[in-house]
């Protein structure tokens, strides 16, 4: 449920009809888990929007302005799923912007809507029938073009699991419809190269330092459903619910998590 | 210059904050001339408006009040740029839409900003470096995720031409940055397969109808650049200015165009 929504520090009730995200899905967001007033993984989050807005092109002028705004946001909603929205701003006709159109930083704060607690323990999971398409341009970012996970999202109400693999054209496994994913081969853990599809998401990163600190050893490449199934371990991850183990696949089953149990343990402790 | 905005037949002055179409582009649009109360095309537009409702299972309901709508929106702007905007509606936080969402229909009336008339006798053009993404799942639909154009429409202004030619990342032409792509040869009408990549363009559907009138020979297939600097002729087509010839690409001059020509005469005649 939607608790508040701000524009450039202020509270709004509503949104400008020249807007180009609305236009275009023209900005990028951020999905962040709030308690008690501490914020998740606050430089990350950031991290990936400036990267985003350097990809686009959208002015980072304002970025300092609004983080002290997203603070004094957090004082107001301190136990909510806070949501950042980085616009290019107003627009006229046509896919050009306006060289003078100020970027709009919005948050909104939502009630956070537990998942069970189970899933920690482990997920049914399987491979969905749609493919992600392959766009050198947007791939990585956590754009407002969503399209495609909305589709998704709908194939997998159908299936009884919380959450699925998704492959591109290509064959290669790249995500979840909400999540990335990893997956462990003789103590080496393997997540997707994602310079032609899915979003770099902030657990992901994330996860990539811990393993680091850890001093696991780590790839990061293409990887299609048959290495998935023959792994020792897969998990998904996102920045609200940390990590789900897999423990099946279709025919395959993962009675033992050890090195993932191992991640969820240190996920905020190294 | 924006002169109205209406939803579901009334002015509004915003926009929900929960619209789908902010969060995640969860919707559609199409483009349309309006001149003396005279709507070019209409039934072509609703006919993709509604074959991409039926993609994205959004609601077509409200499809005869939306239409009956939009001739009350006319007859208040019959001058004008018309946009109609279908969305999903109001949406919580997550991709899955809620199934109590009701679709929303937007119409925006803006200024028509008339192109050169000298782009109707032939542009110089080129091709883009950036290329398109293939996404099987959206491609051909007008929907509201357009980043990939708004970065091409970016490099475009880099250039001295009004519109340039652009690559999916296999190779293939598929169109302009708002345009659709034909070229000519032999007599046969060519123009790119869109099930990969591309907008499926009212005004390419039409002059499909047309060359069909005019008994030409027509065929949609995967073309590549070397083809298009081997065409007879080559042009561009909007539902906003009808049909640009192409008189030069890079090294490659087309003189004469007399085929473009008669179409061009005969775009709303036949």
């Amino acid at each position: 449920m939607l608790i508040a929504t701000w524009l450039n520090g202020n509270v709004i009730n509503c949104l400008d009809v020249q807007e180009r995200a609305f236009a275009y899905g023209d900005g990028l967001f951020s999905t962040i888990l709030v308690q008690d007033g501490a914020v998740k993984l606050l430089d990350l989050h950031w991290q990936r929007l400036i990267l985003g807005c350097q990809r686009l092109a959208i002015s980072l002028t304002n970025m300092m302005q609004w983080q002290s705004d997203f603070a004094m946001f957090i004082a107001h909603h301190p136990h909510c799923t806070a949501k950042i929205i980085i616009t290019r701003g107003r627009g006229g006709r046509g896919y050009l912007p306006d060289t003078q159109a100020e970027p709009q930083c919005y948050f909104y704060a939502y009630q956070t809507s537990s998942h069970s607690e189970s899933y920690q323990l482990g997920i049914n999971s399987d491979f969905l029938q749609q493919r992600l398409g392959c766009s050198p341009l947007l791939a990585g970012m956590k754009h407002l073009n969503r399209l495609e996970q909305v589709l998704l999202r709908q194939e997998l109400a159908q299936l009884a699991h919380p959450e699925a693999l998704v492959c591109d054209i290509q064959g290669r496994v790249i995500e979840g419809v909400f999540s990335n994913i990893f997956m462990i081969k003789e103590a080496v853990l393997y997540t997707p190269d994602l310079h032609q599809a899915g979003v770099a998401g902030v657990m992901r990163e994330h996860i990539l330092q811990v393993a680091h600190a850890l001093k696991w050893s780590v790839c990061i490449q293409d990887l299609y459903p048959a290495q998935f199934l023959a792994a020792d371990e897969v998990f998904f991850c996102n920045s609200m619910y940390g990590i789900w183990p897999v423990t099946q696949i279709q025919g395959t089953i993962w009675a033992n998590t050890p090195l993932t149990q191992h991640l969820q343990a240190n996920l905020y402790h190294v």
